[in-house]
């Protein structure tokens, strides 16, 4: 429970709306509510959780950046970056860091457009359509990998 | 004549370039002239009339965010952004506010990646190739919309 | 206010049907009464409004034939044969006669085989989704490019 | 037997060489010889069977709107126009009036291009390869529906 | 009345669910009322009607193989192996014996997937869309070209 | 010399134009004069060239059923249909009378959509960016092959 | 805890041979070890787990029509079928079971075949990469979302 | 001569109809006549063939997953299977026995989608168009690779 | 008559095989002889004819870069160059000497790899299926056209 | 064994570099021992080998030319011109001689554009990841056809 | 030597990271250091090196549009936004400034979606895959050009 | 200075007619020129240069044969080769000697078919659009990796 493993949790454009966007595709939660209830959930697995939600892709970019050498997981909800975002790869590729696509919503229910993702191919595992709990999912998986790997 | 509807009128990247960027396509008028017109001619119609425009993509999602439940309209030239931008689709779907697409020159005459638009079907509206006139329309038939809606 | 331009309103297959044939996507409006308006508001601007529907491709190619030397200006709501009609295209190329394409739906929103239109590259401007209005704002614009170019 | 349901046959371009147009394909009857076949048979079910074959797009599609409010279901072999003709398609939206398509032939054994309806998407159902009968079956099923709804 | 065709009746995967899944698309009728039906239609037309439903692919392989010699005809509903069975397609290859497809529902108002078959170019026919009725359709069909054919 | 085959010459839509219309692509003869010159040119050879230019698809497609039996060789050029009539393909094919598929100015070289052509490959021989040569080549080869094949 | 939900868990074909085949790439967990563990969790739960590994389509297929009005929840991994099978998606339509789509390895990180899924769209969420793990949450997301729709 | 090297040979669905069915395309020779012939030519060469022919892809499958530890090489004509499993494919992953894909027909001569294969890309070869030498030949082959690995 | 125009007729490869090849597609004369025809109408339209074929693309572009200044008109039938030969196109538009196309037999009734041409964008006209006849043809019109711009 | 078939044996572009050329590929026996070998088989079963590697597409085909009337079959391992070589098709198919094709490593395992063949669908048979042994097989089967058509 | 051209280097997204990130593909020198030598070799060649690095789209935007009537030449590695940015595009359409895309690495050589530019088609140059090299050799075509056009 | 690198430099088809052919695109200097100026370029590094320019595909591929061990980089401007020739990748491939991939003019703002090479992505580098200066850097980069490797 003394790991302190450092995940960073990401949050793409639009998620600061969560909770009065479309709450019957993205549920009723604020990005607040959930992130809080991340936070706690890191701490109880001994691990720490940095977060940032962003609309401007260089922002995102940057704390990747930033990351390099200090954080052990990124676990990053590009939302419509996703689809549209070299960028993001190519910054993940550049740290190295092992991270975790989620969405809270199954894209693969949606437009055409957003069955492809830039990153998909490059990260550890992908869930969609879990809602927040996908997070906490990621989270309990980041923390698993980390302590084996260790 | 009271009717007082707050428009926002947004224009994407490289449109600060007007008068100066490839006259023969754009037209010579500045934007600040084309806003100046409109301005006016919002509040003879008992609206008013928001303006920005910006290079950046995340400026414009969160002038979109703060429009919600104050702005009744928006008018949006994406320029570039129409063919690239699912977060700025997403954007206009998280607030769900009414739009119009405008463009100063006809698309469908240009290189192919400009004749999909990732805004266009979820507009109520798409102007081309009409120069600004075109703001003009999409001002003209936002303000009757209200009104009609009322 | 004596210009006296001549503009052509061509209205394709089915636009007879107006009024009764989906009014959600159509308005409720009928030809006529739309022609009507249009007819009124180009007195207004010193022009004069020909108007032919049709739901036969050669009739509307042969009025467009008859429209070489004797019209300023054409306002085509092309409907269906904006998608299939290559002869449409090759008499409004052959008597050399600007025009505005207009859709009173928002094609865009519809079937995929609706987003392509063999006119748009050759039109001056397009619009769609406006419903009626969208005429009205072609005449204005066709008015007053006549206009500046005399 | 006494509800009188107004059925419209329609038969698109080439339909009236029936009977010499490569009877391997087609059959050997004739247009005229299987229309009098379906008017009887649709005596017999109590129905009234309207015919007409045209070569002209424009005139099936004006036959269609004349059906408007007087027709209660449409049987058509749209032939060539099944796989060119958005103006027919925009008809039966307009008009409402339900349909089955009918193809004498298989076209799914012949060439691609005849593999893609831009009516079946919209129809009750789909007949092929059946020869004269698939009008007959086609006419039965209308009747049934119609005395079902009724 | 003494022909004694022998005609075979197969229904592929997911038909043995007919009358509860999703009857707005399939009808309320379950299989065995179908088939019942059909055998004495079949039986009235001096024929006589086998019927197997599987959801193995294999199992419907082999009866199209022990069908060689003592078959006169096919009908049969692929359901989902319409689209995804090239070994059905090569059993009736096999066999040689000719055979009409049916589908109860629209298969072309449905996801795109459904649009294509692998089936339908060495068929006889096509019916989809006509509920039951297409059996019923197609039984004729064979029991007349048998006929016709002695 | 004394052959009398029966030639029958059509034009498709937009041909009427001929000689008004972008002349650097189409050549400045009209389309009369072109039709006099075959004439004349046909009877030194023996044979009799009928003549039909129509904008309506349907016109054509009748000329071409009352041809069967009457015509020996068609020289047609279809002008826009080539690339968007089915119909006309049938026609064609159900009169089954051989024909030489002609063009004036070379479709290679201009939009995309003009280079694929729904009757070159059921034509005897294609001809195109040979102005109205081409008429008098396609001429020469049909009285040639109808002689050849007495 | 006295929810007594019905989960079902299916494993498509191949995944018999967990713990043998490509473990670098799948675990090297055996199947049998990993369904004792998560009915241990849904037990934990207040659940019962039914399981249910099959190479056979068919057996999968009847598997979920068994399914109807028995089981709360389906977890499915159908790995190879996946890509490939109308039939398991038309099975999981017609019993309209919620389900949640399981890949144990990053099908987005292998062939372009594995990036598309027949069941992906119809799905409640889909989690892949993430090993075994993602049963769990898949169960846990189950039970959740059943407690709360109670 | 007393390698004893143990060679599978699988024959996917409708191989049982070998002989009778188009035997201008797959020759007159039954399946056990080609099966004893290869059984006696792998004798000689101091090897022991099992055959198993099966028109259920899972059947397949398991025969593949019992060969692991027992089997040194793989013949297969998968037949339909080739166009459509995935799981067949899966099946020789996850064993990792060489194989050699054979098919009786030159595929490349037939349908279009008869010209991919889900398995070609994992062989150490593949046989077509060579009749029922094709299994031969494939069997030297494994016996030369197998002798000279060892 | 003594315009000494110098006209270069090139041949592709495989058309020394003239005469034998395929006759009831290429025609049973041989290349000889057809040149040898040439040569005469060449001679009285005052004209001087040079010929060259070879199966080897090289021997064609060297060809023509020596007709560079010598010669005023090309004609060509590049055979099956003309689906693969980038080259010879970039010959051509080297040497800057208009070009007319020809084909002995209907390159678009053949494979589809056929029918496209990597010269017919950048040449004056393309001539196909009318035999020996298209390359008389060919010679009439670069005489006709080159006795026009002297 | 005195039956004296004449087998033509060709090899294209780069096949000289056997041996040297990525030895993992394609073995590191040189071609003069492949053919020696083949040459000496050739002779065992009654027929004569004439061999000719050329790095010239117009050699190849010229030596398949020559073939006409002298040679029986041709084995051919067209290298790199098996994906660009129409020329080489059609010469195959002016001389109409059988031929099978050989690929020494398995083309389907190697880049996209090695999976299509301009010679396949012509060919009698295609064998390819065999190496060498390929050539053999080719060769047994050439004879033993020629025998059984004798 | 006194010519004093104004160069603006601009690089893109990630680029900052160059030294760390990948330096097997990237190369081990960093940024600062790339640009410290090539201001230095601007100097030698009388010209000055404004230098950008921005993971910011919009920042790229608005120093090219600074760039207007200032800077002489552009020579940019856009990095990611190669692939994905229009509005970049635009920008250097806007200014009209010419300018050179350079890559460090061989973008041919990875993902196929790096492989398409909105950039290319309107650069005066394109080179990639030589490293830091490849800016110095840009800014020695850059001053020559510029020389030659003054 | 006295490394002797041996530097193989390869024009393609067409590249003899430097200087005459569109000088607008390819420039006004000749190839000898530019060889002349490359090879003192190469002497004053300490490198020899050959050079071979040839329109034959075949002469290109064997001197790349003959490089084989005697030649340390290769520089090529396969012209219309790039394109259309798999059989130059082979040599290359064959060869395994390390080269860049140079073109003249800007091949990314000329025809579709010219944006895809067979070549580059096993190139080391690629310049296009620098002119002539494009061979002189890459035999820059070519003696300084030469150099930094020794």
């Amino acid at each position: 429970m003394a790991n302190n493993f450092h995940i960073l949790l990401l949050n793409g454009p639009n998620l600061n709306m969560l909770g009065t966007r479309e709450p019957e595709k993205y549920g009723s939660q604020t990005l607040p509510e959930i992130v809080a209830h991340l936070e706690a959930e890191a701490e109880s697995l001994g691990a720490v959780l940095d977060h940032l939600q962003s609309n401007a892709e260089h922002v995102l970019i940057e704390r990747i950046h930033q990351a390099k050498d200090t954080v052990d997981y990124i676990l990053i909800n590009p939302a419509a970056y996703t689809h549209t975002s070299v960028a993001l790869r190519d910054a993940l590729l550049a740290v190295n860091i092992p991270f975790i696509e989620i969405h809270l919503s199954n894209v693969h229910a949606r437009e055409p457009f957003r069955h492809h993702s830039y990153l998909s191919d490059i990260a550890s595992g992908v869930i969609c359509g879990l809602g927040a709990d996908g997070y906490s999912y990621a989270l309990q998986t980041a923390v698993k990998r980390l302590s084996q790997s260790n």
